[in-house]
């Protein structure tokens, strides 16, 4: 039962929002309430794109009782004709007489227009309740709209030694089973998971959800929605028998090749293939790659799973937003492969910084939350 | 103040006998409640070697209220005539009428002597009240008497990615002050400091305790007492000029060298060399040195501070009980020193396995108390 105060009834709206967090991609997580004489007259989430937006499933619940009604919306509703219609308008034509939305819509060249046309016809709005909340959310489509590149989560498992595999790349299994019901959600939460050619070359992982490994009641539905798997693979050195090309969903190879015949067996074998700049070293642009998953795959969270080499060239080229690291209680020694190649980095003055924000258990293991220091 | 009841008289005893933590050495740490009449009527505990033992301060204190009195003592009276007497006469003496310890005398050529002298006079004996909690109290004293082995304790500062320095050797300072204080007071409760010469040569540590950074109101007292500097040196390469023998207290060098004129040199430096047997590697045999450490020495608490081959090779020999390990949140990369050397362990089933204890935060830092799985 929420409380019966703005904050009470915007943090209902919040929780409802994330009953979205693994179905509403690429759209954001929103959630909405509305409340009149003291007292909830509806409530709705968004759950997938397409489906009705969260201000309308409140309304149709609501019916008369939203006349005169306050509604509680954890983003700016919308005010474009997309599939449902503005819901702006429709807050409006239903009767709603203040609207509270704990944000803006990230992206700057529509927000404050669903704002706008609220006040325009009387409505009265408010901005800010419990932004910060809203915001940690949506952390990939705010990213998306507001920096045209997703926000990248960083997934390592480790030893306590900071190895993530012995030196022959045996890694199966660091962590239990616990923190790989968390990674698996992870991945249910993303648009994306990306990785580097050697991870799919050495473990031939298969980079998929698995429905019985979610751990949660409609896991099956969840993991009808395959995240897109995408391949970072300068020379085009994917194995055609690669185990992720027969899985359910798509998986795309990330080159500056331009070896035409290979592409095409590539393509044959089940994979798309999309050719980016090289950066200065000669390796794929990851900065573009970014881009592109942004603008051509509406990516909001990518999930990043691979090793040393392109953690470290993710991490140099300061594109991880956020790490989580699953720490098992266990040593794999000093020959034991790396957690970041981080070339040139020879002066303590040189080390990369990070704000720890979590530290907890998972099962036997530990999971740190981080987030680089990336300037910003 | 205590509550009414045994475990509330022992839980005080035990919070006494802490007061020694850090100036009891080579004795245990030990505290002693006397209750009549439901009321404390003597306390105490045991400073420092050659001073009174805590029952001793107990009973001096109670004066003639101790006849009837009801004992609570940490650890078994001692029943031999040391510097004071035996404890277990004196409280024979006073006429106290029952004694609960919490441990047995863990020297088992000993133990039950105090006990059965006890309850010889009459005296009513109950033993094994928060027996846990006073047995972690004096671990080192524990294991030279139960084990002649002192208790090792492994120390290490790491990035989050699990390195202690830069290729170069550069460390400092990779974590913050908090840390650098805690690691003062696991000094300052330890016997000896011990250290591989590779550490002495590249990082000139001085390896003593430093009363202004301890943060202790008795700093001054508890550094006037500094622990035994122990140096692994199995080729005598230990510099002249090292910095730690120009230290107040005293350096040990452990050797498998016969190089009298070498020996000589740094006996004029100021250490003291004492020569073992080697292992089957060539090298110091560390189970000798911390036999030797025990009986030679009264080593109690050893504070292992080294670097990725020693304390790769503690691990190995199964001599490291506890590691503390500071994780500082920063990233040093794939060319930085690992924490452990550990050769040879190439697949993941010959992985270390640790029962980690604690994890929290100091200062900026974390850190991970854990205990390698020695197969006990």
């Amino acid at each position: 039962m929420a409380k019966a105060t703005p904050e009470g009834w915007m943090a209902r709206a919040l929780q409802l929002a994330r009953h979205g967090l693994y179905t509403s991609d690429p759209n954001p997580r929103v959630g909405c309430v509305l409340v009149n004489g003291g007292h909830v007259v509806g409530e709705g989430w968004h759950r997938r794109a397409g489906e009705a937006h969260a201000e309308i499933h409140a309304l149709r619940a609501a019916g008369d009782n939203a006349r005169g009604a306050t509604a509680y919306v954890t983003l700016e509703p919308c005010a474009h004709h997309g599939r449902t219609g503005p819901c702006a308008q429709a807050l409006i034509d239903a009767g709603v007489v203040t609207v509270i939305v704990a944000m803006q819509d990230p992206n700057s060249l529509v927000a404050g227009r669903g704002l706008a046309m609220l006040r325009e016809a009387g409505v009265s709005v408010e901005v800010g309740l419990l932004e910060d909340a809203a915001r940690a959310l949506n952390p990939g489509f705010i990213a998306r709209m507001s920096r045209d590149r997703p926000f990248v989560r960083l997934k390592m498992a480790m030893s306590l030694d900071g190895r993530t595999a012995m030196a022959s790349g045996e890694s199966q299994w660091i962590t239990g089973p616990s923190a790989r019901t968390e990674v698996q959600r992870l991945r249910a939460r993303s648009s994306a998971i990306m990785t580097g050619v050697e991870s799919v070359i050495f473990d031939n992982s298969r980079l998929t959800l698995r429905a019985d490994q979610l751990g949660l009641e409609d896991g099956e539905a969840i993991a009808a929605r395959q995240p897109l798997r995408v391949v970072v693979d300068t020379r085009l050195r994917m194995p055609l028998a690669a185990a992720c090309l027969r899985e359910p969903g798509r998986t795309l190879i990330a080159t500056c090749s331009d070896d035409a015949a290979r592409r095409q067996s590539l393509e044959e074998a089940g994979a798309q293939i999309v050719v980016l700049a090289c950066d200065r070293t000669g390796r794929v642009d990851l900065e573009a790659l970014l881009r592109y998953l942004a603008s051509q795959e509406s990516c909001n969270e990518v999930l990043l799973e691979t090793g040393a080499t392109l953690a470290g060239a993710m991490l140099d080229a300061g594109l991880i937003d956020e790490m989580q690291l699953f720490v098992a209680p266990t040593l794999l020694g000093g020959e034991a492969r790396p957690l970041f190649a981080l070339p040139g980095l020879a002066r303590m003055a040189q080390q990369r910084a990070l704000h720890i924000d979590d530290i907890r258990a998972v099962g036997h293991d530990w999971r740190i939350i981080a987030r680089p220091d990336n300037g910003a």
